[in-house]
C-alpha cells in the first residue's frame, strides 16, 4: 500500500532545476504493471528464453571448477595486518577498516551483567541485486561467489556485496563489478531500498542496504554472473547451503503481488499461502495492533547492550588458535588464510567468528479464515539496533547464555517442532550465514504447518501474521531479523513453480 | 492506509485461549468513524458542552495560583542523592536510575573526533494522553504539570510522563496518576502507539513510548487534569510555552483524516494544506521514493557515536556551578533544586542540562499541483537511534561544533528565512522542550509558506513531503525527529478553527 505509484504532477511555482531532478528520479514507466506484480509474475516463472535450469547448472558446475580456492586455519598469530590494539584487547585491521573484533557489555534489567566478543563493522554496506527485463519477465543478476566461510566454497550471491572499505578499494583490489549501478549518478531504477540488521548475537548493530535496482542500459556478461527468474531463484532454495545470507537478505525485502488463487486440486495450505499475499485478506490483527504489540515489547526489554575493550571480556579465553568461549557451546574467534582466484585480492588472511552449533529457524504456520499466518516471535538480541526485532517461531542457539529479555519459562514451541510430523513440514533446508565472517555457519530452515495440538500461546511475545503484512513490515528498517527475512524468501519459493519439491 | 481497521475474522483451528486474547485486543467499535477521521472532528471542534475555552482559561490560572513551584539554580556540590562516579567522571543518582551525564564519542568519516557531555536515560518511558468520546466528539486529558526546567512554571502536559523509574516508584513518592490506563491488562483501547527518539544533540539514544489510549470506563475527575477537544489544544499551540514538548510530541504522532474542503474564500495556503491530508493527492515523490531516498541518507553518514567516561570530555570545563562549554555557546550542565507542590516527591534536587542559546525550527511549504509539502531535511545528531532523521528545513541550533555529515557547504535556507515577509509566516511561536531535563530551553517555531525566491534544493539532504505522508511515517520508529514531531502537531492548528490567529 505504501509504495502505491502515483504519477507525478508537477505545478506550482516554477524551479526547473528542482523539478528536472524530481524527474531524473521517477521511474521510467518500463511495465504498466506494478513492482508488486512483477516480481510476482517473475516468481512464477521457472523457464525462459533467457534462462534454463539445465543451463544454469551446466553454468554452476564450470565456476565450481574454474575456482580454485584454499581456506586454511592459523593462529591468531599469523594474521598478516591484523592486530590485537595494546590498550583495549580488541582484534583490528592496520587499515583501521573492515571490522574489529570488540567486547559487548550487557546489562540485563535488574539481572545483572554478560560480556562476550562481538563483531563491529560500522559501515553501512550495499547488498544489492541488479534486475533487467527480458522477454517480459524480471530476470535477477546472481553471482556465483566464494567467501572464506563457506562450507562448500561458491555459493548464489547478490550481484554486489560491497562494503564501504570494498568500494573505496582499501584492499587494493580492484573496483567492486556493477557497483555504479547501484551508487552514484549512473544507477539504474530503484526498486528495493532498506536498512536491514544482521545476526544480532554476533555483529555489533550491523546493517547493510538491501537494494534491488533495475537496470537502464546492457550489462556486460561475464563468466561468474548470470541472470534468473525469481521463480529460478526460488527454486534453488531448496538446495542447501547454495543461496547466500546476502541474497536470501535482500530478496526477503521484496514485495510480491499475490499468486493466482489455486485450483481446488491445490491443498489447503498452499490455497491459505496464496492467500496470505493479499492485502485485503482477512488479518487475526490489525497492522496497527501488530505496530503497537511490538511497541510494547521493545519498551519493555530492559537490556542495555554496549561495546566494550575486547580485553574485559571475562569467562572467555585466548588461546593460540581461538578466542574461546569455554564451557560454553556459542563460538569461537578464529583466523583461516584464504588463497582465491576471483576475489579482488588473491590472497589474505582475516578472523572469522565460528559457531559450534548448526542454528534453526523456524516460523510456525495457521490459517485464520483460510489466510496463512506466520507466528512470529518479538526476540531480544544485544547487538541488534534497538534490541528487539521480529524474528522466527523458534530460533536457536538462544542469543547469549542469559535469561529471556522478554518472557520467563521454556520456549513452548521448540518442543512442538520436534515431534512434528514430516507432512507438515514445508520447507526444510540448511542454508549458510555470512561467509564472509563467519566459518561454516549454518541454520536450518523450517516452515511448519502447525496442527490442531500447537501449544497455546502463553507469552505474548508472540503474534500471527500474514505475508502482506510482513512485506509492508520489510520496507522499513529493523523490524524483522535476517533469520525471518530468510524464512519470507523461503516463504515464497512455497508457491513458486519451481520450489515446489 | 497501514492502520485500515479490519474486520477481525476468524475461523480455521480452534483455540479458544488464543482467539480470546485476540478479541481481547480488538478494539470496540465505539463509533461507526475511523480513527482518523474520529481525530479530525475532534480537531474541528473548538467548542464542546464538555469543555469551553473560557472555562480552560479560568481553570489554568486556578492551576498557576494553587502551585507554588521554586527552581534555584545551586552548585553541583549541593546536589543530593547525584554524585560524580570516581572512575569515569560521570554524573548519576545513587539509584542507578533516573539519567546520568555521560560523555559522547563522535567520529566523523575520515574529519576526526568530537567529545560532548550528554544526557543518558536508557529506560523506555510513556508519553500518554487518554482520550475519551463526550457528546460523540473526542477529548484528550491534558495535565497542568510542572517541571524544573520550564520558564513559566507549568505547561501543558500529556495524561501521562512516566519514565520506567517514574512508575516502579523508585523516588518512594506516589503512584503515576492515570498510568493504569496506558500499562497492564486494564489498559484502554490503544489509538497510536510508536517510539520516538528526542533532542539527538542531548539526550543518548533517548526514545519515549508515544501514546493515545481511548478510556474504557468513567475516569476520576482531579483539579490538575482537564479534557479538551483536539481543536482546542490545537488552538493553545499558538500561545507561547503553553503546550509541553511530550503533548507535542504525542500529538504529532496522531493520524488525521484529511479536512472538509476550504471554499473559494479560503486562501490558495489553507486549500492546499487541506488537501495535503488527503491520501490519494498527488505527491512531489512517492512513498517508496522517499523511504529509498532517506535510506541512502543513513548509509551516507559516516559518524560513529559512543558513549564515553564525563572525564575523557576535552574542551569543557567543571567549574563550582557548571559543566561548560567555554568558548563556545552551546549549553551548560547546571543543578537546580526544585521545591514544589504537586509532584510526586516535595522537594529534590537534580542536574539539568541549559541552552544558552534559543533554538529554531521551520518548515519551508510550497504546493505543488495545489498540495502543500513540507520540505525536509536528513539531518544527522550524534545522539538518534539511526543517528539521521527527518528533520525541519531550518533547525539551529546545529548539532554540535562538527562539520555536517551529509552535506557540504552553507545552509541555504536560513538565510532565505530572515529575509522573509511576515505575511508568508504561517506559524510562529516559541515551545519549550523538555522541562524535565533542560533549563529554559525555548525554540521558535515556524511554518513559513515559500515565495517564488525558494533558493533551489542544492542539496540532495532535502525532499518535499505531504501531511500524509509525514503521517503515514510517523506510525514506525526514529523516522522524524522531535522538531519534526513539533512542527506536525503545529501545522495541525493551521486549519483548526481555534487555530486561526
Amino acid at each position: 500500500l505504501l509504495i502505491l505509484q502515483r504519477r507525478l504532477i508537477l505545478c506550482g511555482p516554477d524551479d526547473s532545476r528542482e523539478i528536472s531532478m524530481m524527474q531524473a528520479r521517477t521511474p521510467p514507466q518500463r511495465s504498466a504493471l506494478g513492482l508488486d506484480v512483477r516480481f510476482a509474475v517473475s516468481a512464477m516463472t521457472s523457464e525462459s528464453p533467457r534462462s534454463s535450469l539445465t543451463g544454469f547448472r551446466q553454468w554452476w558446475e564450470q565456476r565450481r571448477r574454474a575456482h580454485t580456492f584454499k581456506v586454511t586455519r592459523i593462529p591468531l598469530a599469523d594474521l598478516q595486518g591484523w592486530g590485537f590494539a595494546p590498550e583495549t584487547g580488541s582484534l583490528g585491521h592496520d587499515s583501521g577498516r573492515f571490522f574489529t573484533v570488540e567486547g559487548l557489555r550487557l546489562q540485563g534489567d535488574d539481572t545483572g551483567t554478560w560480556l562476550q566478543p562481538i563483531i563491529d563493522q560500522p559501515e553501512i554496506g550495499v547488498l544489492g541485486i541488479l534486475a533487467k527485463e527480458f522477454d517480459g519477465i524480471l530476470h535477477f543478476l546472481l553471482q556465483a561467489k566464494m567467501e572464506p566461510g563457506n562450507l562448500n566454497t561458491l555459493q548464489l550471491s547478490p550481484t554486489v556485496q560491497a562494503t564501504r572499505s570494498n568500494y573505496q578499494r582499501v584492499h587494493r583490489g580492484g573496483a567492486v563489478r556493477h557497483l555504479e549501478h547501484f551508487l552514484g549518478p549512473a544507477r539504474g531504477t530503484v526498486l528495493v531500498d532498506a536498512l536491514q540488521s544482521e545476526q544480532g548475537s554476533w555483529f555489533w548493530q550491523k546493517r547493510n542496504r538491501n537494494m534491488v535496482v533495475e537496470a537502464t542500459g546492457p550489462i556486460a556478461e561475464s563468466a561468474d554472473f548470470r541472470w534468473l527468474t525469481l521463480g529460478q531463484i526460488l527454486g534453488l532454495m531448496r538446495s542447501d547451503n547454495l543461496v547466500n545470507m546476502d541474497a536470501r537478505s535482500v530478496l526477503g525485502c521484496m514485495t510480491l503481488a499475490a499468486p493466482p488463487r489455486r485450483d481446488e486440486t491445490a491443498d489447503a495450505f498452499e490455497q491459505a499461502l496464496v492467500r496470505s499475499y493479499d492485502a485485503d485478506a482477512p488479518t487475526a490483527h490489525t497492522t496497527a495492533e501488530i505496530l503497537s504489540w511490538f511497541t510494547e515489547m521493545r519498551a519493555r526489554c530492559g537490556w542495555r547492550a554496549r561495546l566494550a575493550p575486547l580485553r574485559e571480556v571475562t569467562g572467555w579465553s585466548r588461546t593460540p588458535d581461538a578466542i574461546a568461549d569455554h564451557g560454553r557451546d556459542r563460538f569461537d574467534i578464529v583466523a583461516v588464510r584464504v588463497r582465491a582466484g576471483n576475489r579482488e585480492v588473491q590472497e589474505w588472511t582475516q578472523p572469522l567468528l565460528e559457531p559450534l552449533s548448526r542454528g534453526r529457524a523456524a516460523f510456525l504456520t495457521r490459517s485464520f479464515a483460510g489466510v496463512l499466518h506466520m507466528l512470529v516471535q518479538a526476540r531480544a538480541e544485544p547487538g541488534l539496533p534497538g534490541i528487539v526485532a521480529m524474528a522466527p517461531t523458534v530460533q536457536n542457539p538462544a542469543p547469549a547464555d542469559i535469561p529471556d529479555a522478554l518472557a520467563d519459562g521454556e520456549d513452548p514451541f521448540a518442543d512442538y517442532l520436534h515431534g512434528v510430523p514430516a507432512s507438515r513440514v514445508r520447507f526444510d533446508t540448511v542454508l549458510s550465514e555470512e561467509g564472509g565472517r563467519f566459518l561454516r555457519a549454518e541454520t536450518r530452515y523450517q516452515i511448519v504447518d502447525a496442527g490442531p495440538d500447537l501449544p497455546p500461546l502463553a507469552r505474548d511475545t508472540f503474534r500471527w501474521l500474514t505475508m502482506h503484512q510482513l512485506m509492508m513490515l520489510l520496507r522499513h528498517e529493523s523490524y524483522l531479523n535476517i533469520e525471518a527475512r530468510s524464512l519470507v524468501a523461503c516463504a515464497h519459493s512455497l508457491w513458486s513453480p519451481s520450489g515446489k519439491p
